[in-house]
């Protein structure tokens, strides 16, 4: 049973729409109130939203796992602000807060986007629930981890959470599409949990599809770690696309198309986030599976 | 007649496009020469793309007005940028180079968008022509300025100049085909000068259509100044389409439709551009007018 839950907005200072959305539902809370439940909300990094940046130091939404936040002597805004939000929601492990919803935006065509941080039947029903009322849904897991208790997210400091990831918007930009299907994925999210904490769950399909994370593959770079290309037209904006052995996914500055090397189908996801040049990371690849919801 | 030409990038530190661009050809020095004049490279603001973003104290390409220029004591970093790059292009009035091209990309669906500094017919048949090669190019000036000596724009430095702006891409992100669009532009106007100095220009239309800047217009806000709104659905992704007196052009968070108030049908430009929303700039409003090549 659910009681206290947490939605968060702006854990990515400039991801506008989750504060943009939680300055309106502080206006009118009654939006997201559901009669089971309290809910919550909570502006995750304002320091990096007011430098317009996504972090200060380095990226809120990796500071999270146990070791970290036990640890003394950090300093970096984002350390402080974990331990802080730890201090708000958690702690972690023996948290305030049953569930937190984490807003998040992307520069990569995803459309509405559910990722689940575990695996098990309340998850597979809520994002069955989501998707029957929101068809073009797409919901992805993360498989090597089993609980929150494993991750480095600041949405596992309850023991249940999601995310919700839009995209594609800009960084530091508000679009009317993707600032509705986030408000949509949320409210069908608390939808779910009120049916959910009072025995009232419609009728849900067997299964629902899903994208399970395999491994992120990173941009072509030169001898001396330059960028050396970019994202291939083939594939730009064609997140959760079939990628096939030896087409092309990337080309060089210079115009040689770069082709992939797996040996089996796989399919994108994150093709050229903005935020993941810092890393050199090109997307992440998914296959796909089948999540049971009874 | 041209005989010294520099193409700027990074002007802008998070646009990555021109920067990659100036890359390739600091690699590849072959592809922007030609015969009758010199072409050099300048990266605007190493600085802010070190930060990763537009700027770091104040917009560079702003500070170019004469005024400006000439006061002492400006210290932030594009003040003194600024400066430098007027001793190295410049200075204003007295110009070793004769043609600036800087090279911008914007986060709107402008396309391929050749902004022109001034009017007269070398620009006007310098749009024609890379029109004729690159048909779905838009072309935009500006009517309020005669001579680059009275804008405060980087390329102003030089008496003729022109910007080459592409869009949609994210701010930080580089996309193959507004990188393609950049660099196939900035080749057509460099062949341009080049058929221009050598009197070998082709026959070119006797107009060719184009759009007149007429105002910015600003988001919705509340009374005490906070962002109340964004722009509308309708219009987003819509730039040079028509908007009409009365159709809905922002949507506050709440979900009330904003209209039009003007009274004769204009042009969006730079909608929803995320650099603008420092000052709360929602898009520019254009006119269709023509110029006479001949």
């Amino acid at each position: 049973m659910i009681k206290q839950l947490a939605i968060v907005g702006g854990t990515h200072g400039n991801e506008f729409t989750g504060i943009y959305l939680l300055k309106k539902w502080q206006a009118n809370p009654e939006l997201i109130q559901r009669n089971s439940f309290v809910t919550e909300t909570l502006f995750g990094n304002p320091q990096a939203h007011q430098e317009n940046k996504r972090y200060v130091d380095n990226d809120l939404n990796r500071r999270f796992n146990r070791d970290e936040l036990a640890q003394p002597g950090l300093t970096s805004v984002e350390e402080v602000r974990a331990k802080e939000i730890n201090e708000l929601l958690g702690p972690k492990g023996d948290a305030r807060v049953d569930f937190i919803i984490d807003l998040h935006t992307t520069t990569s065509n995803m459309g509405p986007t559910l990722l689940l941080t575990a695996k098990g039947k309340f998850y597979s029903q809520l994002a069955a629930y989501v998707k029957m009322h929101m068809p073009q849904l797409v919901i992805c897991c993360d498989e090597d981890h089993k609980t929150n208790d494993e991750h480095h997210f600041l949405s596992s400091i309850a023991p249940m959470s999601v995310m919700v990831e839009v995209g594609p918007v800009p960084q530091s930009v508000i679009r009317h599409d993707v600032f509705e299907q986030s408000e949509r994925m949320t409210s069908l999210i608390l939808d779910f949990i009120e049916l959910d904490n009072t025995g009232r769950l419609p009728e849900l399909p067997e299964t629902v599809d899903a994208y399970r994370y395999l491994e992120c593959i990173y941009l072509p770079l030169t001898e001396s770690g330059e960028r050396a290309g970019m994202i291939h037209r083939d594939i730009q904006d064609k997140d959760f696309a079939a990628i096939v052995p030896g087409q092309p996914i990337f080309v060089t500055f210079a115009g040689e198309e770069v082709c992939y090397q797996g040996e089996q189908t796989v399919y994108g996801s994150f093709i050229n986030e903005a935020a993941y040049y810092d890393n050199n990371i090109a997307m992440s690849l998914l296959e796909k599976i089948s999540l049971n919801c009874r």
